[in-house]
């Protein structure tokens, strides 16, 4: 095993109408003036906004609204919110949505205590040094934003999606109510099926050894979030379901899988999907479901008894060999992506055939990426060509 | 799922040669005057001791001793800590050793800022308002005292062994070097193994339904530490078991397992066992492999399917019925602990026969135990007498 820090602080708290619970989260926290940062108006329709706002009301919490987040979050959008922070002295960001909300919160948390333009920090030019607290109040589960300490956000200018993480970053509190989430469409929860599922994949399959532990929690999360999708696409209001698929999702990336990694995961397959995000505003999970495999197809002879290993106690495959037993996973786990009504192609995505150079070009920008596969240039075009 | 709230704000540094980064963590902290609280002599065998020490004298961090904390740890060394502290005006606890010394330290955290006995806290008389930081020195894992908010202490003059549970108590820092953990005798770290998997099973037979991921992470660990424990036992020295291990130590009792729980755990195992320590001094662990597999078999017909499964997938039996399939896992796990050289009889603990009604009695001084099972004065009788 490798060394390691395990550190998460955020406070989750869980149930069916723990939404109101916020205020109090608030008080204990000192916190009197927040900002309400959410996306489009579906938390109008769902009650959400009113539960918040009664709570905020109940216990005379002054608070300024920012709206129209939107998936893939730009950062023109995030400066926004940091100018109406500054302006209105503000101490701390209610984020009511999913992983694109909350993404945006923590570039915003950092932006608001920082006198230069907030993309700094994405940009490597500036480290964060501090951070205004962040409440997250889950609408959609996928991303586990709400329990790590990772922003992704898109500059429109500059055409690029890129990450950033830092401890100041965790949510000081997250309230995760899974019955409000009847009502996100199929789309949406199968991608953050995905989302979860490629998240998990990412770390288990960087190539580290002897992580026993580990690689159980994966392929159960694994096994978990397979047995689930389903359920949720027949019974979108199956809270026992929904239930376990938000703490499923929070538990893909907030560190449980990748303690002991000598990376934090592997990400080539985000990498690549961000570039295509970035330049087609392509759905998130979609891009996953498309590349992971095909990165998969591309990296697994470099460890193939980890990705033989998958196919077996995920999919149960039994082939004589290693090497067919490991093809065979990737081909169950493309088909089940494909059996949630995600594509599993390029092609089928509108993106156009002769980008794919220029794509692969932009991907690898700042030199290879990867780590149980660098991948150079030649590589990610030829990722890119497969998942076609 | 059941509602719950999820928290652990436990920093853990894992690895080779991490305790000096003990200071940093103390400067870090605003901390400049400690109690270094520790058991026998091991630490000095071990030049553990001098880790720590030369760490704090580079940083110039102040510190006074407190030695001879014992397993089972009792009050009367405790209050002892307590008097050095409030007479030194000591900011922090740095607990080194394993589960009784840094369950020592939480209790001696809270009894530090307060005014009357500590024990009020564990007899509830007292509820902890505030408590100083500790910093852990892991030099034994079993307990997950390390990344957990409990305190198990004895009182010697009642006789009484006890649990606090508190959010103030989780440690600050946890320090985890494996490697140190090499001369860890063979039976300690055997009655170790013991302890964490009875702490996951604890959890995960309470009762409750549709946790799937939960009772995933829960068989995976126990999978692991039955894999791992042959491996110390022949390789003390195999740094990766040492540090799976530990890490699997960790996660049995840090709320992995329990989240989504109505209870946090079962603990009825734990409950009787504390008993025959507050009356015999008995090995935790052992007091454990004895009685866990008796419990098991008193209380399987209230939840026969998780039985059944965990038989299934911990220990791959396969006998045609539910209930064969139960018994015969539990069969399976007394053989396991029987392998480790664990006693799984009292009556090979010396513990007199007609001692019985009296332990069961104390057992069940406060009214029944248990969750799954509601064990009164009788139950605990007939279950003693069959770990007999």
């Amino acid at each position: 095993m490798y060394d390691f820090t395990f550190y998460n602080p955020t406070r989750v708290v869980f149930g069916r109408g723990v939404f109101p619970k916020l205020a109090d989260e608030l008080a204990k926290g000192g916190v009197s003036r927040v900002l309400l940062l959410y996306g489009g108006g579906s938390i109008h329709k769902t009650g959400v906004y009113e539960q918040v706002v009664g709570a905020l009301n109940s216990h005379d919490i002054v608070f300024f609204e920012c709206a129209g987040v939107k998936a893939n979050p730009v950062v023109s959008k995030a400066r926004e919110a940091v100018e109406a922070i500054k302006a209105n002295k503000l101490d701390a960001i209610v984020a009511i949505g999913g992983g694109s909300v909350i993404d945006s919160a923590k570039g915003i948390a950092a932006g608001s205590l920082y006198d230069g333009d907030m993309w700094d920090f994405y940009a490597r030019k500036a480290k964060v040094e501090k951070a205004l607290p962040i409440y997250a109040v889950v609408t959609v589960s996928a991303t586990a934003s709400e329990m790590n300490y990772t922003s992704v956000m898109t500059n429109e200018e500059l055409g690029h999606k890129v990450g950033l993480s830092n401890e100041l970053l965790y949510p000081r509190c997250t309230l995760i109510d899974p019955s409000v989430q009847f009502s996100v469409s199929e789309r949406q929860t199968m991608d953050g099926g995905i989302d979860a599922i490629c998240h998990v994949l990412e770390t288990y399959f960087d190539g580290a050894k002897g992580l026993e532990i580990q690689k159980e929690y994966a392929e159960g999360l694994v096994r978990s979030i397979i047995r689930l999708m389903p359920i949720l696409r027949a019974h979108p209001d199956d809270y026992d379901a929904r239930a376990q698929f938000a703490w499923a999702a929070v538990n893909a990336l907030n560190g449980t899988t990748w303690a002991g990694h000598p990376t934090r995961g592997e990400f080539s397959s985000h990498a690549m999907g961000h570039t295509l995000s970035a330049k087609y505003d392509s759905i998130h999970g979609e891009t996953l479901s498309a590349i992971m495999p095909a990165w998969m197809k591309y990296a697994c002879r470099e460890d193939m008894p980890t990705f033989a290993r998958f196919a077996e106690r995920v999919f149960g495959t039994n082939e004589s060999s290693e090497e067919e037993r490991a093809l065979a996973g990737i081909e169950c786990l493309k088909g089940f992506f494909a059996s949630l009504g995600a594509p599993v192609a390029l092609g089928d995505m509108g993106i156009p055939k002769a980008d794919l150079p220029e794509l692969a070009a932009h991907v690898t920008r700042n030199g290879p990426i990867g780590s149980l596969k660098k991948l150079e240039m030649v590589d990610v075009l030829k990722i890119f060509e497969s998942a076609y």
